[in-house]
């Protein structure tokens, strides 16, 4: 097997690039798994992590681990700095080059700023386990400092966090903090009362879920006011800094922000030198190449990829997953002699956001769900999705435990800096 | 309760410090715990973090939640900067200070070079949870790194690993990592065989666990030699740089170093302005009082208490949970009136180092064990003392995980600089 001279090689670990991987086992290839991190980031779960439910182990695995019966497979922990189209090689950081028959780049995306990066001191993003551990980092000090602060004004400012978009990440953000400020830490500290906490979830547009059926936003608007959160609609930001955070014409006072807005891709696009949309997207063709380089392939949150009705596919796991499979579909074919070109299309399977840990909002289309049995179908497909049983035994031990007693098991300060992990 | 006059104020919250504090329960008196970090850290199990076996939420708990039932308790996250003896006040970082009427300094220990510092970049030492996670990523880099190296020596040195130290710490990390090497990452890499992985174990003595009975020296010795560790003894360390380790007429071309040699105490004899020995303890009444002020007390690893036949006290959890209840029940006493000085008494419970996970040496010195039987007693011993029942579980499930598959949960890179965590 690893003998085919037919070398395909993917960047990225994601669910797209793995999924891919998974896909393609059996054709006669020799694959390399290029990543720049050592780890598969489960990141549907990531927002347990920096929020003290989960420790980092239980949503991220080894990447050489999860593919080690694969022979055919060679994986490298390695920066990629580009990508030579011409020469077929995709360039690395210690000066060396890889060269590919076909590449497929599932590089993913990290959080924008609308032009504003000055922000992001100010109000970390999450989507890597850095920036979890960040998060969490910064919540419990803000508690630890509260608690030495003598000035009410400044405690206050310490006890208020502010999160900014209104999707799935924002709301089940908003949620689980309260959640820990009002429940797991109450009684802890003898100078403030963790439950003076302030949540506010900020939102630009009219409504938070904004892919979501509008009953099942306002179901969440509720059951986040319910937990103590406090919703803001129709304003956009307009300033983050060590203050707090201005939106609108309002101002408010926060010592931890937190950014779950925009989300701008990985830099595919400048390694190809290919056409990319405003968040950085490539523009692929339907059968998701590059235009001008068939045996080039873009999948993911990397790909901007639209449906029949012009909306982009979204930048979930699912879709993600699908152009992995249909792209490894198509090698298969190509190295069968069928060189039609394959359209993908994608399968929209629904949307899910759980709101702290009693209740969910899903939406299947076909059906929407809310409350403790949506929470209860989120849970249990989400443990599914999670690779290996170990993982699932422990991420389901983690939440009986929280469920039960109220307590997180991940609560450490560890890191000395923001910028380090 | 806390409007007791009488102010207790306690530095360190390892199990001097937070022994101290529960044993000082029911006292009529307001404690306040500072401590510079936000959680107790079970160091016997810190080793097995370093070796991915272990997560760190699974050997550190906040503080603050071990003592949030401890109304009489006041849980401080902060940086101790001195003491003033004369107005009887501990300063902080931020400029403020605590006043107390009883100090405790349970400040411990770190790692300590015998003059030259300029080794530690080279060869960090194990004492915090951040150690640990920068022991573990270096470990991991240099295999993932050897799987890119084209040069023999190169790798080879790649895949050298130099332990320097034969105390338990040593020969636990040297038993764990070539375990990791050999069967854990055995077949997840293409271009190396980790089964090529040196562990060298160097120490300067004539052997290893020199506080242990000979016979169970030399038991270790071979347990180790038969897992694949080289031991070798009589030599001490000249030199640790990016090359390697230079000790004796040996020259060792190694990428990964390890410190488990000396330790040398917290800068406590500084802040009083004490005297100490050469390894910075303290040198206390035999109350264990610092001389000239009856109302400072220094346990653990921070004081140097010498035993009647005038050995130190080892710097191990048992005694400094003596030496915290000894003092607890001193001032206990003297706020009834008591002010009898109580000399404290070490009574010693044994020593006990793991070799790997099959093996263990167990000094009881009225019985000695070896081998499995010693692990389990070893392992069950550690889960005992474990603080929470969800931490016994989780270790001994990940312990039970990786006894039946070799396989380690917490096989994670994520810190981007050695010097943060």
């Amino acid at each position: 097997m690893s003998q085919a001279s037919h070398h395909v090689v993917v960047v990225g670990a994601g669910f797209g690039g793995l999924e891919f991987t998974r896909a393609l086992a059996g054709a006669p290839v020799r694959i390399t798994m290029i990543d720049k991190r050592n780890h598969h980031l489960f990141q549907p779960l990531l927002y347990q992590v920096a929020t003290t439910a989960l420790a980092t182990s239980e949503v991220a695995w080894p990447i050489r681990h999860l593919l080690r019966k694969r022979k055919d497979v060679t994986t490298l922990l390695a920066n990629v700095t580009g990508v030579d189209r011409a020469g077929k090689r995709v360039l690395l950081d210690d000066g060396s080059a890889v060269a590919y028959d076909t590449l497929v780049l599932a590089t993913g995306a990290r959080h924008a700023y609308f032009g504003h990066d000055e922000w992001e001191p100010f109000a970390p993003g999450l989507k890597t386990l850095e920036d979890a551990t960040t998060i969490r980092r910064r919540i419990l000090l803000a508690f630890e400092q509260a608690e030495r602060e003598t000035d009410p004004a400044k405690r206050q400012a310490l006890l208020t966090v502010a999160i900014v978009g209104g999707g799935p990440t924002g709301v089940e953000l908003a949620g689980t903090i309260v959640e820990l400020a009002h429940d797991t830490l109450r009684g802890e500290f003898r100078n403030i009362d963790t439950r003076q906490t302030r949540v506010v979830l900020i939102e630009a547009g009219d409504r938070i879920l904004a892919n979501f059926a509008p009953k099942l936003s306002d179901y969440a608007s509720k059951a986040l006011e319910r937990l103590g959160v406090t919703v803001e609609l129709g304003r956009a930001v307009t300033r983050c800094d060590a203050e707090g955070v201005v939106f609108g014409d309002k101002q408010l006072a926060a010592r931890t922000i937190l950014w779950a807005a925009g989300v701008a891709a990985s830099p595919a696009a400048e390694w190809l030198g290919a056409k990319a949309d405003r968040a950085g997207r490539v523009l692929v063709e339907p059968d998701l190449s590059v235009p001008g380089s068939p045996e080039i392939f873009v999948i993911g949150d990397a790909a901007l990829v639209l449906r029949p009705d012009g909306r982009p596919v979204p930048g979930v796991a699912p879709s993600a997953k699908q152009e992995g499979r249909h792209v490894a579909a198509t090698i298969k074919a190509k190295l069968g002699g069928d060189t039609a070109a394959r359209p993908f299309r994608y399968k929209h399977a629904g949307d899910l956001a759980t709101i702290g840990k009693r209740a969910a909002a899903i939406d299947f289309g076909w059906i929407k769900l809310t409350g403790w049995l949506a929470w209860w179908l989120w849970g249990i497909a989400h443990i599914y999705f999670l690779i290996g049983f170990r993982n699932r035994l422990a991420v389901s031990l983690s939440w009986l435990w929280i469920y039960a007693t109220g307590q997180r098991s991940a609560r450490l300060i560890t890191q000395g800096d923001d910028d380090k992990t």
